[in-house]
């Protein structure tokens, strides 16, 4: 059997141990599409490991200027290659080509990769810490040693385990990366580690820096995870997967930044619901079939009135959910467990308003209302299973304070939103309610819907637990992201001519410090 | 049986379930002294857990400037009680009243408090970055969850689960706290925590912001470690028992900060030897014996060359070693642990130079110096075996290649020291040796021992695993210590009036933000 190559060690290379083959699908058909890509074995994964972490230190003492220049090139390189990569990743997922593939997520995708080379020519993600007197000079630097990155099916760009957020963050802070794409977009992950090989090449990293691997089974993956060579892992995916890697990870003290899964409440106060109660129907609607649903914050729950406006709200939000097409889901899989999930809150007591189907062919389920009293939902925690699709639920609160109730109940979750009036009358239940919500939320929201993620340092894509393994890193974001990928260095009476560079008295690359308590960046013992 | 009561939920009462008793020992005879203290059940966890948990949305929502008072208030308690502070911790430890508890580790201590204090009214550990196109502003928040720490045997002040580092930093951040006391020195940790209970009444903050404990068995222990009612966990110990508390919280989702042992190589480069080696002799003893030796940052192995200047230092050394009195540890759990590590050390194949026997009375074990040859040292893991007391392990090697080869073997420390000549003659070893180690430590320190850990905004006291659980953090230094207890929080088009107070448009505190990615502390919008 012939299948892609692996790149490993800078080499294009059939895997060793082919333990299986599989290929990509087209989601609206389901059938097969594309060449056939290697599961591949504990051998190829070894060989990877091994290669990665023997360019670690090479790649943490060279120069960070060739890393940003691979950054630029890769990004450049993207930008070249769009209208190939816009097919390959729409056949793979089904996703629109206009506006999602080629004008959102491809324009983010290199955004992102060009932000972190400017993190790395600003030194900004160092965050350096200098205290003259005590002779104390400490700053972020890299791990040292191989960060192993899984992507997601549901950005084949953005989140790509070579190319989207993790990618470029473990890059930037000079760490080689070992990615493992998502099986359900192997040639999207292909044609895009084609162009960051190519960008290696040109900027004079070793060629060593990026590994791709498509595919192994659980096993192996664990096995990979709790390996003591890793200095970090990367994960967007299920909740499952996800925990199963970071308790094989925290075993071997490998620090595992996990993004699980987040139903991302979305509260709508009675001024609001009074005011525009028709429009936020509209907006709610849109923002859970886009992508199909298939986003991290997806508004999966929103919080309703029991009163005529809310009664109003739900039944347009009904009609547009009622009067909309199944949409096509990434895969089988996708299908699989969005059914698992509807079936979970059905049988905890939600009612089905519309949707609730299968489409006829492919991957396809129906954009999915569903509606439960709050009596039920904070009695039943598995209410908060994640539906991952075009499918929300809707829970019915009497009043405020039982809005506050319900947003007390939620575990950790990405995002939390609240929908107030213009003119200020809800200002009081909006102090109630986020008062509730705000420590389960990595980002509370104000009038829009959770849906879009911007490439900013003030975001957090991030929450407490279990929408993430730790509350207090952002997987989107630069500077921010890039400083989960590494390692506290102090330099205590070290001399001079022996520390980093943005450490040194001189600091002729104008690096932001903070010198004895003040954030400046001029030299050391400047007036 | 009477034994001390507890400090739960803001009374101060007897163990509900009461599984034993201990009292504290001098460590200089072994005989019990003072009160009896509590050995508590899940009763009582469970109690302080919940009272904690129940103000830990008060605290949170309240006034940075309470905490500040608390602080503040406090180390005067301290200040005030200072001379019978020193008089009980040095019965319960045998450490010398002058200078180290008077004179060094009392006002460390409370200067850190005041160091918190002040971290809490500039808000610096709240990092606000407000991004003013996209409307984001993000900045870190309390857990809104209790904060488990867990003291450690050797510092009754500046570590104390209810005074110490880990302490000052959880509150800081505005969460509760539950201190598990160290059971080596229960009632410097009742005379503190009553000052602290003082200090919560004079500054308004609920009194179940703060817990103590004394003991409880490690089931119970492990139980609490991994209740998702927490918000994260602070240890400083042992290797075994902090790994176990972390492996139930990791599976809990709860962070944990978990300082775990550590070996601090010191390496003597030629020139530094040639130049000053009786003096590096004099140094290296008294580093290695202060406190009996019982400082996690005690240079534990010194790697020296074999040459007629470095045979000169260990000649010198073994000297000192060999004139010394037997030094006095903490307990009988501190003196078996050290004999089971020179053991190690010996069964590895180490040879004792000077020392290696127990004293008469008490628990007292001579200042111990053991030798190795670096080939022996490579292929022998278990000679990087932490000995915690007043023992150290000298390898020689053959040339400054082989001190590199030295420093690759090591697992993660928390320190790394280089001693260089004077005069620039060491400068390539250095590099080259330097290269080696930098990414095995967290704090490379230069010509000075590693056991002074100043309170600085610039120390790291943290480093790669198994030194700690995460190498990206320090326990040691505000506001950065801060930082651990801490939620990333964003606020996504919240209107101004729902915003906390660090990252409203007018900025009337001069909170430093970075702003748009340029850090200043004026209003926004200001020119």
């Amino acid at each position: 059997m012939t299948t892609q190559p692996l790149l490993i060690g800078g080499e294009w290379r059939e895997a060793r141990e082919l333990l299986g083959a599989f290929r990509a699908e087209d989601p609206t058909t389901g059938a097969p599409i594309g060449p056939a890509f290697p599961l591949c074995g504990a051998a190829d994964v070894e060989a990877a490991l091994q290669a990665a972490a023997a360019v670690a230190d090479e790649l943490a003492a060279g120069p960070p200027e060739r890393i940003a220049a691979f950054l630029d090139a890769y990004a450049a390189g993207i930008e070249a290659d769009a209208e190939a990569l816009v097919d390959v990743a729409h056949a793979e997922t089904a996703l629109p080509k206009q506006p999602r593939l080629a004008n959102v997520e491809l324009p983010r995708t290199t955004n992102q990769l060009r932000l972190a080379a400017k993190a790395v020519r600003s030194y900004a993600w160092t965050q350096p810490v200098i205290d003259t007197a005590a002779g104390l000079r400490t700053h972020r630097a890299p791990l040292s040693k191989p960060v192993l990155v899984f992507g997601p099916n549901n950005f084949p760009f953005a989140f790509n385990a070579i190319a989207g957020s993790d990618f470029a963050s473990a890059i930037a802070a000079r760490n080689p990366v070992i990615a493992k794409a998502h099986p359900s977009h192997p040639a999207t992950s292909e044609r895009l580690a084609r162009i960051a090989f190519a960008a290696l090449e040109q900027s004079g990293l070793p060629l060593a820096a990026v590994q791709l691997l498509y595919h192994f089974d659980y096993g192996v993956g664990a096995r990979l995870a709790g390996d003591a060579r890793l200095g970090a892992i990367g994960f967007t995916g299920s909740r499952a997967g996800g925990l199963a890697l970071k308790a094989a990870a925290d075993a071997a003290g490998v620090p595992a930044y996990v993004e699980l899964s987040s139903v991302n409440p979305v509260f709508l106060l009675p001024g609001a619901l009074a005011e525009r109660g028709e429009a936020l129907a509209q907006e709610f609607f849109t923002s859970c079939t886009m992508g199909s649903g298939q986003f991290c914050t997806n508004p999966g729950v929103v919080i309703v009135p029991r009163d005529a406006a809310g009664d109003a709200f739900v039944s347009a939000a009904r009609a547009h959910f009622a009067a909309a097409a199944p949409s096509v889901l990434f895969s089988r899989g996708v299908l699989d467990h969005l059914q698992a999930g509807v079936a979970t809150l059905r049988s905890a007591g939600a009612e089905v308003l519309a949707g609730g189907t299968t489409g006829e062919h492919g991957y396809r389920y129906a954009p999915t209302l569903l509606s439960v009293s709050a009596e039920t939902f904070l009695q039943q925690p598995k209410l908060q299973t994640e539906a991952f699709g075009p499918v929300s639920l809707l829970v019915r609160v009497r009043d405020v304070s039982q809005m506050a109730q319900v947003a007390s109940s939620f575990e950790g979750n990405l995002t939390g939103t609240l929908y107030s009036a213009n003119d200020g009358r809800d200002a009081e239940a909006w102090s109630t309610v986020a008062h509730a919500l705000r420590p389960r939320v990595g980002r509370l929201i104000g009038n829009r819907m959770p849906t879009g993620v911007a490439v900013s340092p003030a975001m957090n894509h991030g929450g407490p637990y279990p929408s993430t393994g730790h509350p207090g890193f952002t997987a989107v974001g630069m500077p921010a992201a890039i400083t989960r990928f590494t390692a506290l260095h102090c330099y205590d009476n070290v001399p001079e001519q022996q520390l980093p560079t943005e450490l040194r008295d001189r600091n002729p690359g104008g690096v932001t410090r903070c010198v004895d308590g003040v954030w400046r960046n001029d030299d050391l013992g400047s007036a």
